[in-house]
């Protein structure tokens, strides 16, 4: 089964944030696509390394995702903010009841600050968290998803790998994930959510 | 004290051992210079993501690098052999006594290949374990240090961010390795070595 995922970046965006959920989730066979929210495809991560993206957001109004996954970098988040164009697209998004994951910033930063988060439980960079209408308080929770809103966030860099193998696990199966998993060599058992 | 590391990529190289390396080490003040091996600046990773480098191989032969870190992706890594220029970087580096990082195929398909691992006790991805000459045979030591022969060597994917905080551990110590992985919400604790 075919899924469509966006991985929107901008100038700013955490890039170990950014690049894992791309690669594991092409690993997985998911269509991945990753669009740059400036006018030009080359965008400069918050790390300083330039990623070109295969598109520019405004491409990306047409499609039905199955999921959009935002990466966190406090500029990088403001800047996804910013944009108008994945606005629209989270909105409808939401609209339509598919998935939106968010991680670092970006859950506070982008999804709280449109209305998009509502009564979601969630967790975030912990410095942000205060901005989450419902925050998860367990700081063991790394990846905390809400079904019924249809939200799944992650606190930072170092729980980016976990979080991009839950994505696969509810896009491609927890058996899809465990195996990936283990051909990654990463230490990581399914049944968080 | 300022620390230069080079970290050498090229088409096909792995793009979450590349990214996590290269921003960790950035974080914790390392001057990174990344070099595409190719005539070009921008690659084409393993997993189809466009990374455009700071700067080529070829402007990178006069520098005494603290560290050069080498990550994995098997093309990647044999693209990083076939590289004249590399080798030349990487056969002084050996020669200066001066620190070399390998993850994933890397250890095995340029270290091994270019007789860089001597008799250093290394790890890498699994299936490439018979092509080093002093192989670790414990899994759950997934970053490998080799103290006299100045080689660090790490297993994949899931490994490379404890692999860039052990790197941060050798060029900054542990406290800096510590507070980072802390900042980056890692799970991660020094001692490995």
């Amino acid at each position: 089964m075919t899924r469509l995922v966006l991985v929107p970046i901008a100038n700013g965006t955490e890039e170990i944030e950014a690049i894992t959920i791309i690669d594991v989730l092409r690993r997985a066979e998911c269509e991945v696509t990753v669009a740059s929210c400036h006018e030009h495809t080359l965008v400069t991560g918050s790390r300083n390394i330039q990623i070109n993206t295969d598109t520019v957001i405004t491409e990306c109004t047409e499609q039905n995702w199955d999921l959009i996954a935002l990466p966190g970098g406090v500029t990088g988040a403001e800047n996804l903010r910013e944009s108008s164009h994945l606005t629209e697209i989270l909105k409808a998004q939401k609209r339509e009841h598919r998935w939106i994951a968010a991680i670092c910033a970006a859950p506070a930063v982008v999804l709280s600050h449109h209305n998009l988060i509502n009564n979601a439980k969630a967790t975030c960079y912990p410095t942000f968290l205060s901005a989450i209408p419902r925050p998860e308080e367990d700081p063991k929770k790394t990846v905390v998803y809400d079904e019924s809103e249809k939200i799944i966030t992650s606190q930072g860099p170092g729980t980016a790998f976990e979080f991009a193998l839950e994505l696969v696990s509810l896009l491609k199966g927890e058996g899809t994930a465990t195996a990936l998993a283990k051909t990654m060599q990463a230490h990581w058992w399914p049944g968080k959510r």
